[in-house]
């Protein structure tokens, strides 16, 4: 099982001799993260993260999982940003996996989209994981306690005690003592790995676990890519050193490019990777998603005629699970007839090629990512894959990848507005 | 009923001197679209449809939406691009108000995604709506193929001619040619209207009205954005031209953004008129999409502190249909005492309030579009609002804001691969 870079639509825009000029930094940057020796290295827990993570740990969750499964209709996971996307994505790319229905609160401020939550759940029985490493996050936390007043509703303490599951720090912040004041289940959020690399940490198992997602199998992936993305040349490094080459020719936004629907959240994970990793001292290449062929209808046209100030990365799935035969039509009105009796992948294969290669001759360099199928091992060693490049890319970029300061500023006006201190 | 444009955090960036300067070229734009004299001006058609519109044609929608009703559980609707996304934002933004589902097909190729569909709606009764001028578009010709035959095998030829819906060209292509042999009703797709304007013509009513959405507020909302905005002066002209200005002070990428999750699609489809409208000759700026506070906590440090190439939009809802009250709590371990008893919807506004001015002094101008609600009369004159702004500000740019030539590359390219004439 192994992820594929292909680099041909680069040619003219990130040669091998680029990347050679490149490689005694990118060996640098990786030095720097193997040795602890770089900026926000206090932060770098994810690198080693999943070859630490002890078999009893998911053995414990697997069987957490099937608790809670027995006694819920469906979960409702509260978190934000890293709290909030990884469990999304995993979800949506393993569709059809999840064995009770994952719903989510806590990334937004909706009222009528909180109203209508809590409506469709009122006569189902419910467990809540709830996400925050400090348990004052606005968003996870007006939630939670909005999602609480209507679970003490419903249940008694004893229920809630085993409905309500805390992700949290070990030993300080508002949910850590509500977890242990009402006596609720609790994980850990390690403190040396951020949130937007915390998926492969309790704060995506924990949930995924419960909804019955396979955790061993995302984690082995994760190991797989460990061990593949720590070497001294890997496809990792090139997709980092490739972008940043690219950022310097002026391609200042990224296309994360997808011919399969299921890689949606995926694309929303990586935007928060890549744009809070890097978009910073008034550096960072814009992060942005299409799903195709769907966005060739909408995008396709300044993709292709726009402003040349972008590059793209296809993230290709090579098989589906389903088979769809299109079928002959005698009267053949809309031609198809050319496809009949094959698949529909086939088609949707053939648009992926022909989409590359005419962005290219348009002048968008283009890289494409494939993956055998949209498993979760696969999506395990995705996931290292990217973070290993980003925190490359960061220190290629001569940024932090792994601080965010720009959050805090909207968030002390709105602390002002609401009066919280 | 009117919508609000905020320019205050254009100040430096854009200022009255400067929409003075463009007011000539603003009237001249206007004055073409108006007298038909502009480039592309066969595919003005939009300026006054939704004046046109005879109070009879929306009697008859509204009954056939109560009849296609009466025997379905679902719609699925057939389409992509202007197709699928105008419906979809109209059904997303007015989340709640169809009276049946409406799922979605043809503005993709997956098989997962389509097997997974076809299998959630086996055991219901079922009604389709296929949307497309020619006919041979691959994906919803694909995708009609596949579902035809599933239905083939679940209704005999009269249930097909109750369940069948084609909107189309008038005259000529498969799809008209497949709805008068087999007897399906037909909707008429005019000539002078291309995909990403045609939200208010059969296109979208039609599906809009079989879920049961009121189209009549959808029309009645865009008749008085076609009064508002056909004024010399008015606020689509000065989006259009503060857009315009922002583009040539290097600011590249739009970002639509809302506190209003119900808008995603809206932006979907927003990207879809601006970036197809705009995106040729080299120029255009590039449309993005942001739901916050959700992506505050993904995009936000960018947004902050990265590369200062984008402004923003941001469109304000200032009302919700539901009220959720925070409960206050006895320990207040989460800080949140301070909006006890206020609504969510009230600390989502702090939220934008704060997020408008954080982004301004980090030196990312923005405006802001206001709506009092979330209904089909204002989403109607928002839709007018964006189109008649697309097509002054594609003028300014100096390119022909209906065509979209660049969409044929890769579609010769996949007819080569797949063998179709």
């Amino acid at each position: 099982m192994t992820i594929r870079l292909n680099t041909d639509n680069l040619k003219g825009y990130v040669e091998q001799k680029d990347l050679e000029v490149l490689a005694s930094e990118v060996q640098e940057a990786a030095r720097a993260l193997e040795q602890g020796t770089g900026t926000g290295s206090d932060y770098a827990g994810w690198l080693h993260l999943p070859s630490s993570i002890q078999e009893s740990f998911l053995d414990e969750l697997v069987s957490l999982g099937e608790e809670v499964r027995a006694h819920s209709d469906c979960l409702i996971s509260i978190g934000i940003g890293g709290s909030y996307l990884g469990i999304r994505s995993t979800l949506e790319f393993l569709r059809g996996e999840a064995k009770i229905p994952v719903r989510f609160a806590g990334h937004n401020m909706n009222a009528d989209y909180l109203a209508a939550l809590l409506d469709s759940v009122k006569d189902q029985d419910i467990s809540v994981v709830v996400i925050s490493k400090s348990g004052t996050t606005t968003e996870p936390a007006l939630a939670f306690r909005i999602i609480k007043e209507f679970l003490e509703k419903k249940y008694n303490a004893d229920e809630l005690r085993k409905r309500i599951i805390c992700v949290t720090d070990q030993a300080k912040g508002a949910l850590r003592k509500i977890a242990d004041q009402n006596g609720y289940r609790s994980f850990v959020i390690p403190d040396n790995v951020g949130g937007r690399f915390s998926v492969l940490t309790p704060v995506g198992l924990v949930p995924l676990a419960i909804a019955g997602i396979d955790v061993k199998a995302l984690v082995k992936g994760a190991r797989e890519g460990e061990k593949e993305y720590g070497k001294d040349s890997n496809i990792a490094y090139d997709y980092a050193a490739s972008r940043y080459q690219l950022f310097w020719e002026g391609r200042v936004i990224e296309v994360l490019a997808s011919f399969y629907d299921n890689m949606l959240y995926v694309n929303e994970w990586w935007k928060q990777l890549y744009g809070e990793s890097e978009g910073k001292e008034g550096k960072g290449i814009f992060p942005a998603s299409l799903i195709l062929s769907t966005d060739l209808h909408s995008m396709g046209q300044l993709l292709q005629d726009g402003v040349r100030n972008m590059f793209e990365t296809f993230v290709q799935i090579e098989t589906q699970k389903q088979r769809i035969v299109i079928p002959r039509d005698d009267q053949d009105l809309d031609q198809l007839n050319c496809v009949a009796g094959k698949d529909l992948d086939f088609v949707n294969k053939q648009g992926y090629k022909a989409t590359a290669a005419a962005h290219f001759e348009g002048d968008v360099p283009n890289m494409t990512i494939s993956l055998d199928k949209a498993d979760a091992e696969h999506l395990g060693q995705l996931y290292y894959f990217f973070e290993k490049a980003v925190a490359i890319s960061g220190y290629l970029l001569g940024v932090n990848p792994f601080d965010q300061p720009g959050v805090e500023a909207y968030k002390k006006k709105m602390f002002e507005l609401i009066g919280k201190k």
